[in-house]
């Protein structure tokens, strides 16, 4: 029987889906408060031609303008570990708690979120590994614009 | 005689004063690269009900797409200092210098910023520091809104 995370895991999965159908970066997040989904994104550099939508980045836009006792109060699911620029984010608004699906793909500051106070729960589903990496093989160029290399 | 950052932190602040006749937060930044510049943004929380549009995410994604290697030949003005969003899409895309206006109305994270090896200036200047001291006097709701408070 699956557990709370790996069933909301499962949306952000389905944003990532999403995006590789728009022959995007598949790459997913979403954004929960009380067990609630309220945001929900997925990577956007081919599609919108943007530089900072990143899943994270997305879901939190999505999710509109919250109040900083509303983020204190969630959990963001990503599919991947979260970059610097997404971590940061998460910091900003001090989301008590990250789940990602994998971080074999590429792997962000993990220990500076945790200094941060952020707990951070690595589900390792080979779903998550799988889709991002059969991009990654056939569109290197495009991955490392995404990741800054 | 003024400066070459001087100059550029100039056309920062005019986005900064773009944002307040615009009803939003007075933070301002450009993108310089080989001394042209690239991009330039200013805080959209108000105008586009936005959480991550902050003046260095504006003007990186006003920038678009770029390469790796163009993101390392750049300096981003900015009239404040960073916060973690904002400093982690920097440390992402590895632009090697970041010129600030202040940071007495916020001080981001510029220690891990200079511990990812940028160079932090920071010019101190009053006009910047003055546009927003008054904007959060006026507006702490907002303001604590946009720092995650």
């Amino acid at each position: 029987m699956k557990n709370k995370h790996q069933k909301f895991m499962e949306e952000a999965y389905k944003e990532a889906q999403i995006s590789l159908q728009q022959g995007g970066i598949p790459i997913g997040a979403i954004l929960v408060r009380d067990d609630e989904i309220i945001g929900r994104g997925h990577n956007k550099r081919i599609q919108h031609g943007s530089s900072i939508l990143h899943a994270e980045m997305d879901c939190l836009e999505n999710a509109g303008r919250l109040r900083g006792a509303d983020y204190k109060k969630c959990t963001i699911y990503t599919t991947l570990s979260p970059c610097n620029m997404c971590s940061g984010a998460i910091i900003l608004y001090q989301i008590p708690q990250i789940v990602i699906g994998e971080n074999e793909n590429f792997k962000g500051p993990e220990q500076y979120i945790k200094d941060n106070g952020v707990e951070l729960i690595n589900l390792n589903l080979p779903t998550c590994k799988e889709i991002l990496k059969n991009f990654i093989e056939n569109n290197p160029e495009l991955w490392n614009e995404d990741i800054g290399i």
